[in-house]
């Protein structure tokens, strides 16, 4: 009980396809603000389509190596799959019953911030934009199908974790597709 | 069975997202054909959408204070949440597992009575439309995001019952996110 | 807002395999205690099997028929099918968002009383029992099955119901199936 | 239509975990009824555990090849894997969406047979068994896990798929764990 | 084994809404290639949409005809349907627990493609185009509900077949609909 | 792909219903093994039951102060969450598809061993022992319900958390409920 009264934890939620230099900054941001982050990688069931092209083992996979890329300790952050399940009604505790206790919710999206809004449990604060236009997980999957301009908007070693597991050619190959299997 | 065979029974299934005057009017005119009738409320576990804002129970509420406010007595109408199951070619089956026996249905959207009449068992009958064009949800829900102009196409107290759950906001903000949680 | 502070209302859930004496006993006593009832039909999606031999829409026909039999006025219960999701964790936001809002929980099940408990929202109350023993829809099923003594224990128009719809037959056709199709 | 007129299809569901002896008896009387079988391969998506030890291809694998085994050509025996949807209100239905037209239902099992005969749409008749103690699929995987007496049971050619794809070591295992993974 | 050994069988996915000339000739030609077919049904559990007008038993008598109408004997054809589970992660595994064992999968859509290829135990060989701009299941069903040129497409049998289940005009209905039941 | 190589890393599962010292006397051992585990909990959308009755963040938070008693530093031991699927033919692909790369499975089950042996991709290597009849979480469930000789079967770190959460009232209660809400 001590410890979690003064070690206060932020829970942030995305999808991450894939993990980008804006959310590696949002997870720097909110180190600064709590003492440990919990890091939910959401929609974890889904992988092999366009918007989401990667496993949820791969996105852990991505954000491991981004954190360590940049010395965040493994005690300072717990990242943890959890699946969709579509009725946004008990989504937060859905959330809740996956993920240890947390003290406060970061969050930019209206939906998150209007669900846990409605819960009325948890404090919710903004994270700071960082270049949002470029820093955009839509536009770097498109630029991905396209060809270029996508590798200096990921942390290096997650450029290469995507290379090393054939992540271009299945982006474009799923773009290419007209039937869902 | 002697009450049965002497009080028709319809059905009308809708989303009723949200629940208007024309659906209002729909609900009066089925109650000049029949005795009572069965009110579904489709989609019932989704809400905190665009397209299903309402949660089930706070469209039973909407459709409960409307019935009142026009004086429509509870014995002749039965309201009751729905689940989607994705599967239409069990859907007419589906229905008529979760509600009382009825004798007719009462549908303009050509899917719903396409299944009804592929089914066999019930007539189905067209409903007067009443100015479509103005009381239809999408319409209605698009000019809540937009701000105005949708507070005389509701019965008064589903209006007040909007407001008072914070409901214009909610559609606002789901409107907003570029993201399902 | 005025009227649901002065009428308070009460959430009842039970899977009504069938609707008894003891069910209608319940009811009758909550309505001293409240102003309305939300009688929620569980595991709505589910029927013919042993536990769960009837379907939610004619558990809901059993419900309307005892309480009109016993003359209690339709605008004092709202009776609502809820199927199952089978993780308790999101459990009571599950019936929250199925149902208008409620004041208080009535309830005996250890675990009914537990989830709500954990939940905080609502104040949860004991039902007091009327003859557990006998009036038991485990114990009914079971003298159905053996052909003899339940007919006592259900409002008589209940027993006219089920006998209408074949359900003597339907539990002891269940009982003998070694399969599930 | 004219061909559909003069031959009669007729339904037989099961598990077939395995197929032996007495359902191959079964399929060649309902032969002598009907000019065609369609034969589901019933809880398609279920494996791996003591009551379902084989997936649908290789239980649709033992069906050919018993069939090849006695001579029944193939234009006469439609197989078909249809998973299981676990509400039963809905069970004929589903069954009925999956499979080709068919004008009689082949049952012995009361829920088979009551499901059936309260959707209303196909006479439903009983199959002679065939010495049901012995030809019996729990029976039969009883004695695989006990590890004798149940080769006699089941048709040669099943008896080597069987013994090929190391089933008699899985059920073994199967009936060892005390987890579900 | 011996037989498996000698004769191939490859795996061919497709939805079938409906089966057009271009299916057919895909069949025809994997015959070529492969002594033994196996046509999966995919998304089995859709109808009534307008992506997936006609349910899976409609989509195999299709099929089933088609093949008779050119003379492809049954026993060079297993027809299976299996239901989408919409996780592409387990996809092929999924396929694989529902068929009989194959040796080579014959597909053209890039997705069918990556799939496997990312399993790694299956070659994966292309189908040649017959025409494709023409026989095209979303062009046809485009026809469909304008009212002309697609009987040309489609095999005689299942032309006939789809006008004696009133196939025109549900896909006009449901085209029609701006609803989802 | 030069640190994956020289790092081994293996696969625990279970559902740490609670998390006790058998298990963790496991993950010792997987460590002198290999440089990391990636331990997961599974069932994670299961709570509340008698067989299950924490959350998988509960069951999480229990690993990870069991971890930190013990001195295991965090950067060795990964523990995600994975929900049941309930189809053990695509198990495994499940389980892969949520979890970063491993190279070895550390199991007991035999229903674990055989669906990892059919895949069979990885090696399986047993656990040791830490006298199983006494570290089972069957027992020490059972244990709880009865009131007395669990504390010094888990962790002192689980123990205060598991009173923290008022996990014995919890497990006591769902031990008494004969239904399921």
């Amino acid at each position: 009980m001590q410890r979690s009264q003064v070690r206060k934890r932020g829970l942030y939620v995305g999808r991450f396809q894939p993990f980008h230099k804006g959310h590696l900054e949002a997870v720097k941001w909110i180190l600064t603000q709590v003492a440990e982050a919990v890091i939910v990688v959401g929609s974890a069931q889904y992988s092999h389509t366009p918007e989401n092209p990667f496993e949820a083992g791969e996105r852990l996979t991505m954000i491991r190596k981004a954190l360590d890329e940049v010395g965040i300790p493994r005690e300072r952050c717990e990242v943890l799959p959890v699946p969709d399940i579509h009725t946004h009604g008990v989504w937060v505790e859905h959330i809740v019953s996956y993920v240890p206790r947390f003290d406060v919710v970061f969050a930019n999206d209206s939906l998150t911030k209007r669900l846990f809004h409605e819960d009325g449990r948890f404090p919710v604060k903004p994270i700071p934009f960082y270049d949002r236009e470029k820093f955009n997980a839509t536009e770097i999957r498109k630029r991905i199908v396209q060809g270029g301009g996508w590798v200096e908007l990921l942390p290096r070693t997650v450029v290469d974790y995507i290379l090393e597991i054939d992540g271009v050619q299945r982006i474009q190959d799923l773009a290419k597709s007209d039937k869902v299997p």
